[in-house]
């Protein structure tokens, strides 16, 4: 498209980008009046680029011809995610827009689970054959070109099975002699992803190898279509957007934060804290069953939340960092036991560490006790360091298996999010301390020193 | 390559999956010799695909010659990673393999800050003219493959200046007529990015738009190189683990989990949960405020966990939401009126629905409390119920803002993470409830009630 087509298409014009900023605040009717006053070339690219829930809106505000027009413009994949999350009857008025051919490539798709990659790909790539000549299939690219192609990078040699043999890059082509076949230039290693691979896991593999396509192949080695890299970006956000919100103890959202309204907001977020606060109950429980103890040295209350919580902050950190090992791949199930290890040594280095500066604080900061080194501030003192070595070890320990666990089980690993793995530490890090503490009350009662 | 090459490379050989497959638990001296089992050409490949981390101790494990050739595969772009890394010494050894154009490509490159636009760009893209017909541009892209271009999806028209004028995709140029004239079909409405853009920003860039590759230009408008879409995957995967790990109260790891070693592993994570452990001290602190308190009705002392964590799982669901949202670019500093308004209902809501949860849960299910519904009973409920209420709301609320006074304060935003929101929480909800609970006490004293 010209510069000049760009001016001319219409009396009153909106900058996309003007349009592209304002997005995010505008409501469905000033949505759809911006949308009409961009240009017709304009429009195409910013409709294409919105996300497919907003398009789907969009679609819904416009009038049939528009929409039309509109639904047209969408590569098939795109097309099968707007159906996707349409309700039956929108779908069906929407699937009646496509011409015959696209209909039935869009069908295709819609067979597939979204976040698999047969969800992610596209079926239109550039295909070469393995007997053409460079020059020929350099011509046969361009003149496929003409459809709409989802990118045309790479060709893919295929046998007459539609099984894929090899593939070559533009810069292949183009390095190589104009009279040499395609078979000789093409790479033959090539990776490929099966049509239900998840898309977590297809954007590892392009992350890893850095591609920017990658071919999506059936049971039986038939290429089926394309998964391209720029789907790929949104996927790893989105994955890991996923992964964050169920850290923090939510349901992830699945509109950007200020668009979920506010039923929409605590039907997300309630559920983990009702769970997470019922379990909570089960301190008052533990508490309880330690309630003599507080009464006779009220003392010892006081160091509760202290000791808990570092069982639940090192806990915290330890499920963070094997889930997200666990979602890069670097960590697999089978690494278990070395996680085991090392997260025992670290919990207990750690541990130590912060036992000791607890340890130190009574006896150098506690107001009163500092000058008197009596029995029964020594007690308190090695309680807290055995309670706070115990608990830091015991919320490492959960935190980094509990992920695992979670695989394990076929659930996500996720799942063990911070909140979670605080409160399990919680209800365990109260028996511990008081245990602990027990144990010395006993041993001070016997020896005669002063509660 | 063909497929004959492929076998023909060497006596022994490996498959690069193979190596791949087992890199990971491979020391050394057996990474070495495995690379030197690959063939030439899989060997370049896989070469290029490692990361930048692990290439640099393989090339330090290697010959001279070997090094000079494995070094010079690299594009310029991955060579300045390579040498960003490495030390003063090693670097100028490094530097000295290069030919000297590539020398000082690379040396431009290294002058940019790894995570800024520059630091990411390669300086290999393109170059098409605008007075070419599409026939010239073609055959002059077709020559220009064969350098050692990054990616030829896209030609980059520009003037003689070195501005960006427009660019043209392959598809643009396959679709038009010979004759037509580069600047009649190059797209003008081009999104670029400024050198010293940083990558989060450019990674979002590219989600937004489904790109392949963004030129980056200076601040004259003058056509620097291009970033692909393939590294802003990878960049993307590290932004979000780098919040990730932060939101899990550590400090971001910088290699994988399994490849830290335990005094590394302790450095990232003793440093927050010490100064935690150090600032969850001040709940001695309140704690001993209420001791006499304590001391007069234990039973208090029992619910103090649950009060607390209560607040700290919501504060840890707010804040992460919110860092999230920041890191997508969905919420801005400006928008902090909203997120303010909408976490004060929300976190009204989920305080009311969890208050009376424990409200009702006193009397239900406290074992001896509820047949007696005594004046004590029901001051207890209260105190929960106005308690929860109390802290799940501030925790909320110290969770969502605390994020946002972090980028105001031009801090990380991820620095506000689950377990700093829980202990901040901690705290203040002793306080809360303390406070509730004093005034209920003063109030059943007054009344004449039995504590």
């Amino acid at each position: 498209m010209s510069e000049a087509q760009h001016i001319s298409d219409a009396p009153e014009q909106l900058a996309p980008e003007d349009l592209r900023d304002a997005w995010r605040v505008l409501d469905g009717a000033e949505r759809v009046e911006g949308f009409r006053l961009l240009s017709l070339a304009d429009g195409e690219e910013f409709f294409i680029q919105l996300p497919t829930g907003d398009q789907r809106e969009l679609l819904a505000s416009l009038t049939p011809s528009e929409r039309r027009h509109w639904v047209r413009m969408l590569a098939p994949d795109d097309a099968a995610d707007l159906l996707q999350g349409a309700d039956e009857e929108r779908r069906g008025e929407l699937m009646a827009l496509f011409d015959e051919p696209v209909r039935r490539e869009v069908s295709a798709l819609l067979a597939y689970a979204e976040d698999d990659a047969g969800g992610l790909m596209s079926p239109r790539f550039a295909r070469v054959r393995p007997e053409q000549t460079v020059d020929e299939a350099i011509l046969y690219l361009r003149r496929q070109a003409f459809d709409r192609l989802e990118l045309i990078y790479y060709g893919y040699v295929l046998d007459r099975d539609q099984r894929l043999l090899g593939v070559v890059s533009f810069r292949d082509l183009f390095r190589a002699r104009g009279t040499a076949a395609v078979r000789d230039v093409m790479k033959t290693d090539t990776i490929t992803v099966p049509e239900e691979m998840d898309q977590e896991s297809v954007g590892r593999i392009f992350a890893e190898h850095d591609l920017v396509a990658l071919p999506v192949v059936d049971a039986s080695g038939r290429m089926q279509g394309i998964v391209t890299v720029d789907d790929i970006v949104d996927v790893v956000q989105e994955e890991a957007t996923e992964d964050i919100q169920k850290i923090g103890g939510s349901v992830a959202l699945d509109a950007p934060y200020l668009e979920v309204g506010l039923l929409g907001m605590l039907k997300k977020r309630l559920g983990w804290l009702t769970v997470l606060f019922i379990a909570q109950m089960l301190t008052v429980v533990a508490m309880g069953y330690f309630q003599a103890k507080i009464e006779t040295v009220s003392l010892l209350a006081l160091f509760v939340p202290l000791i808990i919580s570092s069982g639940g902050n090192s806990g915290s950190q330890a499920s963070t960092l094997v889930i997200r090992a666990m979602s890069l791949g670097e960590l697999r199930l089978a690494d278990w036991k070395r996680v085991f290890l090392n997260e025992l040594v670290t919990g207990l280095s750690l541990g130590a560490v912060l036992g000791v500066i607890g340890f130190v604080r009574i006896f150098a900061l506690w107001p009163g006790t500092a000058p008197e080194f009596d029995v029964f501030s020594w007690g308190l003192a090695a309680t807290i360091l055995c309670s706070v070595i115990g608990v830091v070890l015991w919320g490492t320990m959960i935190g980094a298996m509990l992920p695992l666990v979670l695989r394990k089980l076929d659930l996500d690993p996720a799942s063990a999010s911070a909140p979670l793995v605080a409160t399990l530490c919680d209800v365990t890090g109260i028996l511990i301390y008081f245990m602990t503490a027990s144990w010395w009350l006993s041993h001070v009662f016997e020896s005669g020193g002063v509660p």
